[in-house]
């Protein structure tokens, strides 16, 4: 185990922490907040721990897998201790808990909240709230591989633990110009939806906030109604910015190869897309006499299954009073969730083809047994090994619903409640169903939920593996922590 | 595809059903009911239509999975279609449909019933109901080749169709010894329970019919209130039997040839019994302060884990009223299920230990990539193709079941409702929560959601592919049907 590199990488993590709170302090400055100065001290102190820890690079940079992992989970845990402090010591989310909550909900784009009224918070925590759904949704370590140059070709396993997805591709031949390019076309989405909604009319702070929610496909609002008070054709563009982020990123890469036919006939892209169109003609008809007005229905309709199925999680209506045929598709969409590749949680819609590839296949083996013809996606077959990851990870990420949701039915709470918040934390949407329905909130939940909770955001985010070998103990007997 | 020899069985099949029909006439005949001649035409019926399809051996009896596969589903369909015919015809369930709805609940040892007051049955009418549940328990082709000789090797895929689990143990080196030696264990245990039962004053009719629901581990029962009304020790009884015919059925063999140690050393029986321990203490803890009598409390909760886990389906408590808790474990413990080669539904404890040990090997997989070690169980490699379809077996079971909820969810039922119906025909259970907790019953569904149910619970029964494989086109294009 190279322990001085993994403590390398987390220095420069705390510093990056450190420059990105500046942004808040220049909110703070803008709208005259005494609160600003909590970020100006803390990014100091995040930049000073940050370079101390840092200054010296190790001469070993080779690291494996379960380097890459261990960074990735450390660095998560880490930026959302130093992230949360700044709701802390403000005094905005007065007990510690909840401030770490709220603040790993906003870096893995979950967007469960504990605060009932965001209104009585001030701009600069605000931004820093949703700022994090920004940063968490591309990823932070995606982040540092764009910027700083890193010997040795080992660094892929840091993107592979920290990209969503059942395979990685490398987008160009260079690992730092794929975090480059992707970072860019992030970005570049993200002043484009800004640029729309400004035009919308809508103020320029909801826009900044609003649009930093859509790209990370986080969730947090700056009204306690979430989106509902805004204008149709406001929610309509976030509608179709919530659908363009949970696309996955190669397609854009494509298109900026003037590739426009190879970016559309993506099976992942051309499936999720099918996905919506058939949950929201469905949430339509079943909803239909529910709300009056079709043009209603199909804005509010369409906004749902695109907040929900893209993970984010914003709300124009309580969808909890809603048909059960209707809850029972956004339940399913939250476990589906957007493509490989983009900011979205879930499962993945490229997973979930796999799947149910696999099971096709299976039923053809029970009639012609000599079939040996490998599943394909894109016209290229899967090599076995991914088709075996992906079950192993259903298995996995199986195992730990069934556990969160035991954990949390101590609570007393309802079995939906317990149910949709696992789904929704573990899928990173945020909004679930009953007691954490979109006009409630997380803050009622036990502190044991809410750890089991926090574990099940990261969990999510960080697609299970490189947090559940922390509790390997092989990890730690190579830390030299532990007996052999 | 050997469509001569698919009939052949199926007259077989016909035949036996029409045996087995006599045993309500004997009934009808003690209890001097009319209903009793229902039955007698219908056996005379069934022996003659089987008789003649089945009166030529067919030349070519060389057959493959796929047959296997037809062969067992057909079985069920015809068996299903036959033996709810006495419901329907004496109208003591006036519905078609809800006739054949209790007539697949009993034959797949579900227990779900459609009848809100059961002591208006005859006694007849009841005795058959329970006796599906026998038949089904140990299985009609398992029935069918312990008593006919059949050439060539390939039977075995008639027993690998219809026998739970992820593999199939031949116990003996012929089949026909196997599925004999089977039977023999099941009448004797269920001989075993009759006569205790009578011993702890149980009624004759009460503990014969009892003890089929035990044993096939079905759960249809002579009272409204299930087993609540009988005494304290013929509650435990049940549930020591319970828990008896959920054990794999190879530890019985084992102990048959005295090898007890090796019998007690399976690595499956050892974990579903640890798993019965931990459901009972952690329900008796939670149930404490809601049961306020210790002796009451560790009964109650006993009995309803047994019958739950091992998917018989009695109660003797309304589960739907416990903690949250309580009722999350119950969940759980239906898709756990009991041992694989028990008369037991669900996922079968087996599968879960292979999926436990799939994701730990995963995980070690991060830390030490170069580890190869196979997954063992007791101390014996497990095969890849075993663990691989273990995990195809999971992702199948997985999306019929999310099917069938969305399908249940236009019923207007809540979730929960849905859900649980859901878990408690897939696993052949019986009562879930809600509106088909344990003081409910399935009659106030639509008929879409009865033909879903119907299709759960033989899929459930049956695991998955057998019934899976006639919704595939390669399957029809092989017998002649359907475009090549």
């Amino acid at each position: 185990m190279n322990r001085s590199f993994v403590g390398y990488i987390l220095g420069k993590i705390i510093r990056i922490e450190g420059f990105l709170m500046l942004l808040p302090c220049l909110v703070g400055l803008i709208y005259r907040e005494s609160d600003g100065w909590y970020f100006v001290i803390l990014s100091a102190i995040c930049l000073i721990i940050g370079t101390l820890i840092s200054r010296k690079k190790p001469e070993n940079t080779v690291f494996y897998l379960k380097e890459g992992c261990l960074i990735t989970s450390l660095s998560w845990l880490v930026l959302s201790f130093f992230g949360c402090l700044p709701f802390f010591i403000s005094r905005e989310i007065p007990r510690f808990e909840d401030a770490l909550f709220e603040t790993i909900s906003g870096f893995t784009t979950t967007g469960a909240s504990v605060v009932p009224r965001v209104e009585v918070l001030s701009h600069c925590t605000l931004f820093w709230r949703s700022f994090t759904h920004w940063v968490g949704g591309m990823g932070v370590l995606v982040f540092l591989l764009a910027i700083i140059p890193l010997n040795g070709g080992s660094n892929f396993n840091l993107m592979r633990a920290e990209s969503p997805g059942p395979t990685v591709g490398k987008l160009m031949p260079k690992l730092k110009s794929t975090a480059q390019l992707l970072y860019v076309i992030y970005l570049a989405l993200t002043l484009l939806e800004i640029v729309i909604l400004l035009i919308c009319r809508m103020p320029a702070f909801d826009a900044v906030t609003l649009s930093f929610g859509t790209a990370g496909t986080g969730g947090f609002g700056v009204r306690s109604d979430s989106v509902a008070s805004y204008t149709a054709l406001q929610q309509w563009v976030i509608t179709i910015f919530m659908l363009l982020f949970g696309v996955n990123f190669n397609m854009y890469y494509l298109f900026l190869f003037k590739e426009f036919k190879r970016g559309l006939a993506m099976e992942e892209v051309r499936t999720y897309f099918a996905i919506v169109l058939a949950a929201v003609v469905s949430i339509v008809i079943a909803n239909h006499g529910f709300i009056t007005s079709l043009s209603e229905n199909l804005r509010t309709s369409a906004f749902q299954v695109a907040s929900i199925m893209t993970t984010t999680g914003f709300a124009t209506a309580d969808f909890d009073v809603w048909p059960t045929f209707c809850k029972m598709v956004l339940v399913l969409l939250m476990f589906c969730g957007g493509c490989a590749g983009s900011t979205a949680g879930g499962l993945k819609v490229s997973r979930l083809v796999i799947g149910a590839k696999t099971v096709r296949k299976e039923l053809t083996g029970y009639i012609h047994p000599k079939s040996v013809k490998k599943i394909q996606m894109d016209q290229k077959p899967i090599e076995h090994e991914v088709v075996r990851s992906t079950n192993v990870y259903f298995l996995t990420f199986s195992t730990i619903f069934i556990i969160s949701t035991l954990l949390l039915s101590i609570d007393k709470e309802d079995i939906v409640t317990c149910f949709t918040a696992v789904a929704a934390t573990l899928n990173n949407v945020g909004p679930g169903l009953s007691m954490v329905g979109p006009t409630q909130n997380y803050a009622h939940f036990s502190v044991l939920s809410k750890i089991v909770m926090m574990f099940d955001m990261l969990a999510g985010r960080l697609e299970l593996f490189p947090l559940l070998i922390m509790f390997h103990k092989g990890l730690w007997q190579d830390l030299g922590i532990g007996k052999k």
